[in-house]
């Protein structure tokens, strides 16, 4: 068998992106060598970058190019609250309510059986020593109202609690089924006004 | 303002992507980072290579990492005939029917005034070259029969027609406003077979 072309392999390796097949590939692979080959040089260098750069923030999980993100340094905001949610998007959500000023921790995911996403690979230990650092007084768990991010509720307050900690949830104004990202402001604030013991 | 974090220009430099807005970018961003670190690597490592090594094949203008494809190299395809594509995608169609053993020339576009393409961005310069290399007899176009690739078929045929080359045109088997890459092999063939002259 003959080694496959470059044009192949680079076929093959779009596939990693989401909802990309072997069709919509090909054409990515015309577009981006034919039509726009400075921005494909610019895409592959920073994808390198943040690669190698981009690490998770040793307080609060999320993205971040520092040791511990700007939000956890901020003298701004409440130690003595902790808002879990699933992921970043996430929690630019609740930040664009500027219904919250404490600390956050990004799960990075959520529980999922079927995906193989158990309380083992989301490493919560990480999360039990955050919430346990003798400053946070209030975990919120803002995870979504979809299965998999109830269920992953349920858990960290089963969890939470057995360590003393005071936990609720965000108000189920977010609709059932929904998740975070795709649901308005004033709707997220609410849920975050009325969130109730856990 | 503060320089833009990697996490952002990663976001925007996937916009180079057909089809991807700010919010899939997103997605696709915690995608690579979280779920397929090392696909994302290969990703990255293969579109740099291939901006590097993948360049035109001087013959048919194809993507080649040779400075002449293997195509136009080999000894079993017919040098009289000279088959004029809009993408690499329509030659691999073309060469799936198997109803076609001579040689190709690939536009890497097609005549499209609203896109700002006309006869000088194409280079059509090139084909000229190519196709009264003295052994060329006819030239068969199979541009896609959208408005665009007819106008394109209709320049090229008098643009050729004035060097006394005999043009054809694949019969009009495939629909009207068709595209080749999703018209079935059985009717792209016949269309082949059914080229008359132009
Ligand atoms: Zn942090
Ligand atoms: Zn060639």
């Amino acid at each position: 068998m003959m080694p496959a072309s470059l044009l192949d392999q680079l076929v093959d390796a779009l596939r990693v992106l989401p909802g990309v097949g072997p069709k919509s590939a090909q054409r990515i692979v015309y577009q981006l060598l034919q039509r726009d080959r400075e921005g494909a040089a610019k895409l592959a260098r920073t994808l390198a970058d943040a690669l190698t750069q981009v690490k998770h923030c040793t307080r609060c999980n999320t993205f971040t190019e520092a040791e511990i993100c700007e939000r956890c340094l901020s003298p701004q905001r409440d130690p003595a609250q902790l808002c879990v949610v699933e992921m970043p998007s996430d929690l630019a959500v609740m930040e664009s309510t500027q219904a919250y000023r404490g600390l956050y921790y990004v799960l990075m995911g959520r529980i999922s059986p079927l995906d193989g996403v158990g309380p083992r690979e989301l490493q919560l230990d990480q999360l039990l020593a955050r919430a346990t650092d003798g400053l946070v007084e209030e975990v919120i768990l803002a995870t979504n109202f979809t299965n998999e991010g109830e269920a992953t509720a349920h858990y960290l307050g089963e969890m939470l609690r057995a360590r003393g900690l005071r936990v609720s949830r965000i108000a189920r104004g977010v609709p059932v089924g929904g998740e975070l990202e795709h649901t308005d402001l004033g709707t997220v604030a609410q849920a975050f006004a009325e969130r109730r013991g856990w």
